[in-house]
């Protein structure tokens, strides 16, 4: 696992006139406090990153579709994890890592992001697909 | 406008990989505190309610789909709000407020629920569909 990365079951119940999915709830071993919640999409097939938070911790959930996350681990290799409705959990992400992400179904996924702090650019930090040496490149 | 609840505009940031929408900060007007974030699907065509909140406060936003709210207002009329991807607005509905929505987009819509606290069943009343005179009773 990625230092301090974190991956946490969520329940789905099932209803017959649509179903209700956990999420995030403020006493869930995760969560710091609430910043800001907003939703990224990403097209099938298509990688968004790399990119690392230098001061927030993200939980991040898919509600819809499916997608893989890849993060750069302390000795440089990978550690992949791939959520969404089918294996539905919720990824904590303190600061300092990198990671980058690629929609698996089709047309696209959502990521619901719940921030600790208000959106800032300037604690994050980029760089190109190909900066890492991560299969990414293939996709590219 | 019913009692107390608020429709707020919000961003939608359109990108080639994938677009990002807004959801919730903690400074925007509604916010209350943060207890939960959960994810109710609805079915297309199907119908969720009558439920009120007796201490929560509730911030409505639908990141996939297209979903009719009605409120019941104090003088026993009714006020709705068609919100989605394509009327992209948060919807906060303190509480005290009757509310029931319908799922409007094939096979099913995604409403995130942020609410105040954490999700407490004993504070939530129900009623039939039929309970209140709204027409409804055409799609049950």
């Amino acid at each position: 696992m990625t230092q301090g990365v974190k991956l946490t079951e969520l329940k789905q119940i099932l209803l017959e006139k649509g179903d209700l999915f956990h999420g995030l709830k403020k006493d869930d071993d995760g969560f710091v406090e609430f910043g800001e919640l907003y939703f990224s999409k990403v097209n099938f097939n298509k990688v968004k990153g790399w990119k690392r938070h230098r001061e927030m911790t993200l939980n991040l959930i898919v509600p819809y579709g499916d997608v893989e996350f890849v993060f750069v681990n302390e000795d440089g290799t990978f550690t992949s994890h791939r959520i969404g409705t089918k294996n539905y959990k919720r990824l904590t992400v303190p600061p300092g890592i990198w990671f980058s992400f690629a929609g698996k179904n089709n047309p696209f996924s959502i990521i619901a992001s719940v921030i600790d702090q208000n959106h800032d650019p300037s604690e994050v930090d980029h760089k190109e697909l190909e900066y890492f040496n991560y299969s990414w490149i293939n996709h590219v």
